[in-house]
């Protein structure tokens, strides 16, 4: 089958790949969608060997769900921890998580998960948007991780994807947040929500309560540290790369949560996916026999979201 | 009247300060703590000038508590900004701090401060006691910012004054806090209460769910996380000077709440400083006038607080 394989550090192939086997079920995967975590992986983030690839819609090829639509929670527990018991195999401490850290991944014919991993979706539902449950997911874990009363005054920093999909999960939320980024055209695509490039938003001084940092970058972790009130909340939505240098006084003068965020629960996107119009997030969608090239296009300046089809 | 100021990046002389006007409550100070603050002020931390020191006890002068024996809240806030009106002098954005920020300080005859600041406290609590209510304070801010269920895993990095303070505080509150620190001599000071030398807590692994830093330092903070299960709680308790260096994805793949925290209110830790006992941590007793030379002592390894007596 095909794979859109990472085989050294930089180096990416399409290349065959078994069948899996074992107890897990088989799906057939009809779309990918690729996240700006691939190309970290592909660059040698984590050290990855392997199929990338964790954002996927595609249908069960035989076991109990034979038939069905689904998408997929991305971490595989081990199921016996005393995380896993209680519900939690996103942190469980020996995971394997799809197309990320053990486990290959989604941009590929076939992949294989726990049964228990997925979520049957409805038919209605079209594989351009069911692709989107995974990256909603983990946006709408920000009020998981950061629950926020009405009124709330909230910003979101980054114009790429999580922090559209961020603003737009906000907004559904009844908040009004204000998306803070440096590339107009994107902000453009956060439609009805209020946008500010980074210069003009530094200028509104601590106002805001809840700052969500999306753009993974440092200046982005110093500019919400300089929008939030004391006692304010910045979540920490975006992974970063290496170490980053932050103002420690700043967050114990001002008595700052600094929350760290990472995946999301499958339910409340699947909820929320229906009220969000996630269209405008994709720029272009290519076979997956393109998928080398797809990882390059997806590098590039102003190009959001790319789905491969199969 | 006498008092210990920094005149300079570096330069600390004690000199002749006039008696302070307005309407404010003039305090006869009888004892002041030396704490670490001072010494990164008499460094040139934040660019500060004027009179040292925030730890006090004394008696009012004139006023309407005239002859009370009094501690005083360190922040001195507008008194008509949302934050004030909200009872949050803390967080005003025009405070004036004692000792520490616009505002001369402790380590001299007298200090003014406004009525409402201070505490009254017993005849029965000796100075060398209350004078501890500020960094007790502190201490006890840090169930105020991160509260812990009985049976709640914490370790405080940290066997300086502020961390042996915090581990205190933790076991007066029925946990078990393990104290972790490089100084034996320092964590033979915290009776009753388990210790570790750094590389032995690092062995433990991720098995604590709250960490308080107290230690201000880079190895303390990638100590902590490495101490810390998913989700875990990072208390952020010592004013780190300059930015640190730090893993933001460890914060974000394991969804870390990393939590500021600074002064704490009085009337907490006026409740319980009877029943902890400071006195192991009073290294000497020194004349206000010997306070360049306590100044530099306080600086020495193994030396932890120094009082100045008048």
């Amino acid at each position: 089958m095909r794979a859109l394989r990472v085989v050294g550090e930089g180096a990416v192939e399409l290349a065959d790949m078994p069948v899996p086997h074992g107890d897990e079920v088989l799906v057939r995967v009809t779309m990918s969608g690729i996240c700006n975590t691939d190309l970290e992986l592909a660059r040698g983030y984590m050290g990855f060997r392997g199929t990338l690839g964790h954002e996927f819609v595609g249908v069960v090829e035989y076991g109990p769900m034979t038939g069905s639509r689904v998408v997929g929670e991305i971490n595989a527990g081990c199921g016996t921890c005393e995380r896993c018991t209680r519900g939690d195999s996103r942190h469980c401490p020996t995971r394997t998580v799809l197309g990320i850290l053990g486990r290959d991944g989604a941009h590929a014919d076939y992949l294989s998960l726990p049964a228990r991993n997925l979520v049957r979706i409805p038919d209605s539902l079209p594989d351009a948007t069911a692709v989107f449950v995974e990256p909603l997911a983990a946006a709408c874990g920000v009020l998981e991780r950061c629950p926020m009363a009405p009124g709330t005054r909230v910003a979101v920093i980054g114009d790429g994807k999580l922090g559209l999909l961020c603003a737009m999960v906000l907004q559904a939320e009844g908040l009004a947040p204000l998306l803070v980024g440096k590339h107009p055209a994107k902000l453009a695509l956060a439609r009805g929500i209020e946008t500010a490039l980074v210069a003009d938003a530094a200028r509104r001084g601590r106002v805001f309560d809840v700052v969500v940092e999306a753009s993974g970058g440092e200046s982005g972790f110093q500019l919400a540290l300089a929008l939030l009130v004391p006692q304010g909340r910045l979540v920490l939505k975006s992974t970063f790369h290496g170490t980053t240098a932050f103002d420690a006084a700043r967050i114990v003068v001002d008595e700052i949560d600094v929350i760290g965020s990472r995946c999301g629960r499958f339910a409340p996107a699947l909820e929320r996916i229906t009220k969000i119009d996630v269209s405008p997030l994709v720029t272009d969608v290519l076979s997956l026999d393109r998928g080398e090239h797809a990882l390059r296009e997806a590098a590039r300046p102003g190009v959001l979201k790319l789905l491969l089809a199969r």
